[in-house]
C-alpha cells in the first residue's frame, strides 16, 4: 500500500508545468476589496468589537478571542501587498483597481488601460464572463465608482462616469448590488440597463426576494442613497436598507442558483461557476474624513460580507476560493495616539451613533442654519457658550465638553468658528492641515473622539503601506507571501484559465 | 516507479504525529527583530532607499526593483502576528521580548515571568543552550535592554538592570555583541563576567579578527556609545564603529566554527547548531523621537544584518531558519501626510545628516550654550532671526525656511521658544502633545522634514497594529499565516525540540 502524502496548494502551484493548470481551479471566486482598508483598520475593528462584545480591547485574553476577531483576519492563508501605481507610491482607487482587475500598473485615475491611455485591457471579470462564468459586482459605493468600474470599465479618466455608466450597461454581467449611479446621465443609463435586459430593484423586500426566487441580470440598488449614490454608512443605516451582506447573499443566490428550464421546474445548480467582487467602498471615505467609528462600522459590515462568503464556501469547501483586501490605506490611521500613550480606550467609541456625513447633513445644518446670523468668531468662547452645540457632540458623538483638555477644546473652538463664520485666527495653512476640506467643526470633533480612544490620523488622503491579503479555499496558497497588487489579479486569472494581461484594443 | 510528490513545510506540519517533531528541524536558527519596527517603517525604508539609488519613490518600476527592496521583505514566507500584551493592546518591549521568547503573554515591564510575576519561564535561547546549541545575542542598544534580556532573565521589572545584567553574567550563553551594559553596577558585572570565562572587547579590529579566530564565551561592544549604553543610530556611526551586519557576521563565525581540538588544527564546523537572535533596537527610539531619518538608517542597518544571515543560509539551506519581525511598531509611523497628499518626496530626507539625538548632543547644545542667556521668547520671530540656527536647520536637516509654510515657521517658532526659555504661549496639553517631552525644537524640525517628506507620527509611544513576520529556510512555512506573537516563540522551539512555555521556576 502507498503511503498517504500530503500536497499542499502552495506545492500546487510548483507543479504548473506538468498539468493543466484549470484542473484543480476554484469554480466560485469571492474578491472581496475594502477600500483605505489595511492592518490599521482591520486591528480598530477588533479592538472596537472587542469592546462592544463586552471585553476589554486592553485584555489579550479578550482580545484574542474568536468572537472578537473579524472573520477576515481568521482565513488560514495570509499575504501582503505592495499597492504603488506606476507613478505614485500612493495609489488611487481607480490605478488600484486596474492592478486587481487587470493585472497591470496605471496611473492615478486611469480605470482598465495603462498608463499612457493607449491599451485597453480586459478585466478578470470580463474574462470569467467569456469564458461562462457569471459575475456579480456589489459595492456600498455608486456602481460606476473606480473600484467595480475596473473590472467592466477601460476609460482614460475615472470622472467620466457616463462612459464608465454606459460600459456598464454594456457589461452583459449577471449582478450589480449596493449603490446606484454617479454618473449625471443616470436615468438614461438606467433606462439603457433595462433595455439591455436587465431589472432594477431598489426595494429591500423586492431586493431579498431574488434569495428564493433569483433572477439573472438584475441590478439591486440600495433604497437609501446618502452621498454621491452610495449606501450609507454602517452606522447610519435605515431598518429599510440592505448591509453589504444582505446584497451578497442575494448575489450568491443569483449568480450559483437558476431555475431549471426543464418540466419539473426547481432550483439547480449552475455548473460554470462565478466571479462575485465585493467593495467596502466607504470604508475609504470615512478614512478620508478621520471618522474612526464609520470607518470601523464600514469595516464590520464588510467582514460580515465576508462571512457570508464563508458560509457559502463551508458547503462548496473544494470549489470556492476567498481573497479579501484592501486597495490602499487611507488616512495614516494608528492603533494608538501621543494623547492617550499605551493605553486604548474604545469603550469612547460607542456612543457615536452617526457617521460625519449623516451629522452633517442633518444635525449640523440644522444647527447651523438657526445659529449662523450674526455670528462673530472674534467673540471668545463660542463653541462653550451654545448649549446646543455641546449637546450634539455629547448626544450624538459621547463627547463631553468638561472630559476634554485645554487645547482640545480650543481646537474645537477654532473649528466651531471656522464652520460657523468661515474665519478663525488660524493661518490658512493650518486650517488646511487641521480640516483637509471638511466641515472644520465635524472634523474636529471626530478627530478629538477618535485620539481620546487612541486613535490617530495624518492625513486625508491615501498612504503607500503595503496591505494584506487573507484567503481560504482551492488554490488560496497562492495569495500567501509578500508580492505586488498586479499580481493577485495575475493568481485570480488562473481560475479562468487565462494569464493577464489581455490586451481589448489599443487608442490612437 | 512511484510518481515524486512534493511534500511542503506547511504540510510536515499536519504530520508531525506521526513523525519526530525534531527529524528535520533546522540546526541554525536566526532571529531578527526590528524593535518598534512593523510596516510603515520598513516600506518608508524601501522608498528612502530608492531615491537613495537614484529612483524614484513614485515610481512603481523603480520601487520595485530587487536592489531597492529590503532583505527582508523579499523572503520567501510572509506571516503576521498580533503583538498585545496581557492586558495592553500596545505592548511595551518587555512583554514583547517574554512572547517571543516564552512563548508567554505577561504585562509591560515584566521579562520572563507571568503577568502575575509569580513564574520564571525559560526562554528558546536558554532552552537551545541546554540542548547543546551555542546561543548568540546581539542588540543595537544595551545588551540588558528588555529584547535581549528577555532571552536570558526573570525578572519582575525590566528596571531592575543590575539584577538582568546578573542574570547575562550567569547565562554561559556564547556571543553578546552590540552595545553595552546600562546597569549602574555595569563594571562590577562586567568584572563578574570575565571572571565567569568570557573575554570582553570593545574596539573594531579586535572584534573583526574574530572571525579569524573565534572564541567562545565573548561580549563585544562597539567602541562607541552614543546614549545608553547603546550603539549609536547608523546615520551617526563612526568609522570606528560597527555595523550591526559586522556584529552579525563575527556572531556567526563565533558561534558556527570552532578550532579543532585535534593536532592538525584547523576550523571545523559544529555539529549542534547555534540560535542567533539580533535586535535593531533603536529603530523603535527613532520612532519615539519621530525621526524618520534614524528611524529608516537603523532599519537599513538592520536590514543589512538580515543580509548577512543569508549568506549563511545560501550556504547551508537545508539546516538554517531566517524568522523576521518586530515586536511592536512606535509612533504611529505613515507612509504619507496631509500636507503632501498623494504625493512622496523622500529625497527631502537625502540631506539630514545627523540623528536628532546626535544634534542635541552636539550642534543643538553648543548653540543653546552660546544663545541662552537673555533669550526672551516673548520677542517676535526669535527662530527667523537666528542665521546660526536656520544654517544648521539647512546643514543638518537639509530643512530651508524659505521651503517652510506660515504653519510649519510658527511651529518651529514657539518650538525654538520653548527650547531656548522653557517657555512659549503654547498651553501645556498643546506642548505635550506637539513635543512629547523631546527636545522641542528637535522634534519639531523632524515632524516638519518628515512631514515634507510624506511620512506622518501620531505618537510617542507604541501603538497597537500587527507587524509583519519574514521567514526562509528549513521550517519557514510555520510562519506563514496570521498568528499571535507568542506563537514565534512555539514554533521556534520546535527546532530546538521543546514546547513551550516551559516553566523554570515559581516565586512566592
Amino acid at each position: 500500500m502507498h503511503k498517504r502524502t500530503l500536497i499542499c496548494a502552495a506545492c500546487a502551484v510548483l507543479s504548473l508545468a506538468a498539468a493543466p493548470a484549470w484542473a484543480a481551479m476554484p469554480k466560485y471566486v469571492f474578491f472581496f476589496v475594502g477600500d483605505g482598508m489595511s492592518s490599521a483598520q482591520i486591528q480598530a475593528a477588533e479592538a472596537y468589537l472587542t469592546t462592544k462584545n463586552g471585553g476589554s480591547a486592553t485584555e489579550a485574553a479578550d482580545l484574542l478571542k474568536a468572537e472578537n476577531r473579524l472573520n477576515m483576519s481568521k482565513l488560514p492563508v495570509l499575504g501582503m501587498q505592495t499597492t504603488y501605481d506606476a507613478h505614485a507610491l500612493m495609489t488611487d482607487s481607480a490605478s488600484a483597481g486596474t492592478a486587481f482587475a487587470c493585472g497591470v500598473k496605471t496611473q492615478s485615475g486611469v480605470i482598465g488601460m495603462n498608463d499612457q491611455k493607449t491599451i485597453k485591457y480586459k478585466s478578470i471579470a470580463e474574462l470569467a464572463e467569456e469564458k461562462g462564468k457569471r459575475v456579480g459586482l456589489i459595492s456600498s459605493v455608486s456602481l460606476d465608482h473606480a473600484t467595480p468600474a475596473s473590472f467592466y470599465a477601460s476609460v482614460p479618466s475615472r470622472g467620466d462616469m457616463n462612459a464608465i455608466a454606459r460600459q456598464m450597461a454594456a457589461s452583459g454581467y449577471d449582478f450589480f448590488g449596493g449603490g446606484g449611479l454617479a454618473a449625471s446621465e443616470a436615468q438614461t443609463i438606467t433606462a439603457q440597463m433595462q433595455a439591455n435586459g436587465y431589472t432594477v430593484l431598489n426595494d429591500r423586500q423586492a431586493i431579498l426576494a431574488l434569495k428564493k426566487n433569483p433572477k439573472s441580470k438584475v441590478v439591486c440598488i440600495n433604497p437609501t442613497l446618502q452621498d454621491s449614490a452610495a449606501m450609507p454608512y454602517a452606522i447610519d443605516r435605515p431598518e429599510t436598507n440592505l448591509s453589504l451582506a444582505e446584497m451578497t447573499e442575494v448575489a450568491i443566490n443569483s449568480l450559483f442558483t437558476r431555475k431549471k428550464e426543464g418540466k419539473h421546474g426547481g432550483w439547480f445548480p449552475k455548473d460554470d461557476g462565478f466571479f462575485l467582487m465585493v467593495e467596502g467602498g466607504k470604508i475609504d471615505w470615512a478614512c478620508h474624513a478621520n471618522d474612526a467609528m464609520a470607518t470601523i462600522g464600514d469595516t464590520l459590515d464588510f467582514d460580515d460580507a465576508v462571512g457570508v462568503a464563508l458560509e457559502f464556501y463551508r458547503k462548496h469547501p473544494s470549489q470556492t476560493l476567498i481573497v479579501v483586501t484592501g486597495d490602499h490605506e487611507t488616512g495614516g490611521m494608528s492603533v494608538g495616539h501621543a494623547t492617550t500613550g499605551y493605553s486604548g480606550y474604545y469603550d469612547r467609541l460607542l456612543k457615536q451613533t452617526s457617521s460625519f456625513q449623516a451629522f452633517g447633513m442633518n444635525q449640523w445644518k440644522a444647527h447651523k442654519a438657526a445659529n449662523k446670523d450674526g455670528y462673530s468668531w472674534t467673540a471668545p468662547n463660542n463653541l462653550e457658550a451654545s448649549g446646543e452645540m455641546l449637546g450634539l457632540m455629547e448626544s450624538v458623538f459621547g463627547l463631553a465638553w468638561d472630559s476634554l483638555n485645554d487645547h482640545q477644546k480650543k481646537k474645537l473652538e477654532d473649528a466651531y468658528d471656522k464652520s460657523m463664520s468661515g474665519s478663525n485666527d488660524n493661518s490658512e495653512a493650518e486650517n488646511k492641515l487641521l480640516y483637509g476640506g471638511y466641515e472644520p467643526i465635524i472634523v474636529t470633533i471626530t478627530h478629538i473622539l477618535n485620539e481620546r480612544a487612541s486613535i490617530g490620523w495624518t492625513s486625508y488622503s491615501h498612504t503607500g503601506v503595503p496591505v494584506p491579503v487573507f484567503a481560504v479555499g482551492s488554490e488560496a496558497q497562492r495569495f500567501a507571501g509578500f508580492y505586488d497588487n498586479t499580481d493577485i489579479a495575475k493568481q485570480m486569472a488562473m481560475g479562468i484559465w487565462q494569464p493577464l494581461p489581455v490586451v481589448k484594443a489599443t487608442v490612437n
